[in-house]
């Protein structure tokens, strides 16, 4: 009943927005296909980029807390909590060369620190700012971190621990920022219109992310057929649970997805 | 006949240092059916990495030399070319930050720029040394990189231009250094084995790669069955052209891990 009632507020708001011309027009020329090709393909990189963590093991020391002190201090800015992880360190640092290579001067590219690193390397280009710049203000980070490293983590690593910290917190980057933070932006281009059609689009998006985990994650073998339904095949076979896909998509990105638009079109109300 | 003659060498070399001991005691618990699901396993990650390159059209100004004199150079090491492209000064810094992070201690990664960082950031591992010491002298990082952006990305990316340097500089390091190098030095760790069965297994490592790019790279819709033959699709409907994925295996993985294997081989009898 909640969920209805946001919906119909914001199909009021939108129909508002349309009538009192506050579309932006730089979206004018984003079809409605245009998004959803996008947002379909971007679940190929994130069903990717699941599997390649799934590749290394939990890597726990990754995660805890380091306390190194001064050792680890070098080269970061001051005040950074020294009870970081190196998985936090790791990614403060990756995105500051990120920074500095202008990756964020694209809004749908949102780092989880920020940084006063000058924007010095890459060449110049000029990025369509087709957002509102109320999308700035639009951050779920905290809950991607938190829900991120301890909720789907561990239902996607196995236990164990082969020293590969700097891939894995690689990977780690990779999932949550490089596929699943843009996922969430990018929708806010053509919010208005995404809000009316995604709901009946849920099922569909969650079976077929499931599908994706099943058809890419599978062994390959030239003489094999492709088994696509989860009954033919154990579970083992898999290289990520198409479950974990299914459920990162209901509980999560979904669910996300939502309370940005909701907050962005709040946003673009005040 | 250059090639029979080769690997009638290196059989004869195996013969001599299995006959002579010389088997490094600690590859003894590696067995063969190990090397090759690693190595199929590999696969997967090459694909993967050429899929989300693709994804980006080719960004030629990540490739052009700067010429930016000093404001490029803070933050690294003094002497480096200033005629470098962005995507070098990207990768460079890149390497930097996992070199802190100790992603170089696990010998079966190579960066393709020496770091004096120090190994401050992450947790003690003791890494098992199963390479043998002359492994660290067998480099085809000049090869791998030159192959790379001057052969395979003009295949692999569509022209034009969206301003996303970073994340395709990113996707380029991905693709030769953390899939496609690491691809080459493991088979070091069972080299001599590999010899002798890697021949046979050339033709179907290729077409499985290819098969590969016809899977992974098919759009998966729900209700649709899965496509794996190439005659049934158009070349247009894959996220990466397969013949691409064949090439590059044929041309430059195969050979080059041969080259690889040959060099280390060499070093060891020196």
């Amino acid at each position: 009943m909640a969920v209805r009632a946001i919906h119909t507020l914001l199909l009021l708001c939108t129909m508002a927005l349309l009538l009192t011309g506050l579309v932006s027009p730089s979206t004018a020329g984003l079809s409605l296909d245009t998004v959803r090709d996008f947002l379909t393909r971007e679940e190929d990189t994130i069903v990717f980029s699941l599997i390649e963590r799934a590749k290394y093991p939990l890597n726990r020391p990754a995660y805890a807390p380091l306390h190194f002190g001064a050792g680890a201090s070098a080269g970061a800015e001051p005040g950074r909590n020294l009870n970081a992880s190196f998985a936090e360190l790791f990614i403060r640092e990756s995105e500051a060369v990120q920074s500095k290579a202008g990756r964020y001067q694209n809004l749908q590219e949102i780092p989880f620190f920020a940084y006063r690193v000058p924007f010095t390397l890459a060449p110049p280009y000029n990025f369509t700012r087709d957002l509102y710049p109320a999308a700035a203000l639009v951050n779920v980070n905290d809950t991607i971190w938190s829900m991120y490293f301890n909720e789907l983590l561990p239902l996607l690593a196995k236990n164990g621990d082969d020293g590969n910290y700097a891939v894995t917190a690689d990977a780690d980057l990779n999932i949550s920022s490089g596929a699943f933070k843009k996922d969430q932006l990018w929708q806010d281009r053509d919010a208005l219109m995404k809000l009316l059609t995604y709901e009946a689009q849920e099922d569909v998006v969650k079976r077929r992310a499931e599908k994706k985990a099943i058809v890419f994650g599978k062994s390959i073998t030239l003489d094999g057929p492709i088994q696509t339904g989860v009954n033919n095949s154990s579970l083992a076979n898999f290289k990520v649970d198409p479950s974990v896909v299914y459920k990162l998509y209901d509980q999560w990105v979904i669910p996300l997805t939502k309370q940005v638009e909701i907050e962005y079109l709040l946003h673009r109300l005040d």
